[in-house]
């Protein structure tokens, strides 16, 4: 069945070791982590999950994206192969923290705004059948203190109108 | 067929004085308006006909509420007898052109968080059964001038949910 969940923050801070890892080595993790985080599931992680589950494309329109979990998951799935493109604000990023400095050193194409008005989009959509969208901004202060939503839903319609979008700001966004 | 409907932004500015009069009189707008704005439709006059629909209650989970239109929309739902209940961010109430003083003044029910992390939702529930969410703060900044999306969803599952967090909220906005 189509994929379909809303998750609510505030997360829970849990320890994101044991997805990260296993991401890198391409199988269960191996060792029980000794960190003195807790390490069920939180908000953070399913959706570090799902961002994870990406095979062939990973499209990001984020306002501001500063988590460094998040950060890491993408740079993974960079590595591996997926195609990641990235939309963002140029306000937020150039701010202390964000991670769109990083993934460009990576190789990861990223474009931003001109400056009228905000790309206040918080949108992801993986391998073009899954649409991660809401309220919340990729970073960590927003994750572990504010009230946000974030949908997660496999539905081509839903899709289809949120790639457009992201498509149309690629081209407006394009430096050339 | 339940609603379901995808509006991006920014918007057109178009005129809403036809939309906001025939919900005061309770019938079809009378006389064409002869300002000089656009008449048609735009993803503002859409959301505005959305939050109009409402007959008997309307939930309000929003970080920014200053659009003059909504405000207007909201007010007379009131004034009509649907049960308007509002949870907004304190930090952003206090600020200039924030319709939620106006509406506190006209009888409606607010509460605001306390101050730790930011109540970032943006959401309504209109009448229990059709759910409005997204990226967009209801301000005319954003309206006119951002990158953003709104949701609209008639589902049963996203509707109960979104009423739950909203529950929470309200619970724990309580000021007693
Ligand atoms: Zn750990
Ligand atoms: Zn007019």
């Amino acid at each position: 069945p189509p994929r379909r969940e809303v998750l609510f923050f505030p997360s829970q801070v849990t320890c994101t070791e044991a997805l990260l890892n296993a991401q890198r080595q391409g199988g269960p993790p191996e060792a029980a982590c000794l960190c003195p985080l807790p390490h069920g599931e939180s908000s953070l992680s399913r959706l570090l999950q799902y961002v994870l589950s990406a095979h062939s494309s990973l499209e990001l329109c984020l306002f501001a994206f500063s988590n460094p979990q998040l950060g890491r998951a993408v740079h993974l799935l960079h590595q591996q192969g997926v195609r990641v493109r990235v939309v963002t604000d140029c306000d937020y990023m150039a701010l202390n923290g964000s991670q769109i400095g990083r993934l460009r050193k990576a190789g990861i194409q990223v474009r931003h705004d001109q400056g009228a008005g905000y790309m206040h989009h918080k949108f992801a959509i993986v391998d073009k059948k899954m649409l991660i969208t809401g309220s919340l901004n990729w970073t960590t202060q927003a994750i572990q203190n504010n009230r946000e939503n974030v949908l997660i839903v496999e539905d081509e319609e839903y899709v289809r109108l949120f790639l457009e979008e992201f498509e149309r700001i690629w081209e407006e966004f394009n430096p050339v």
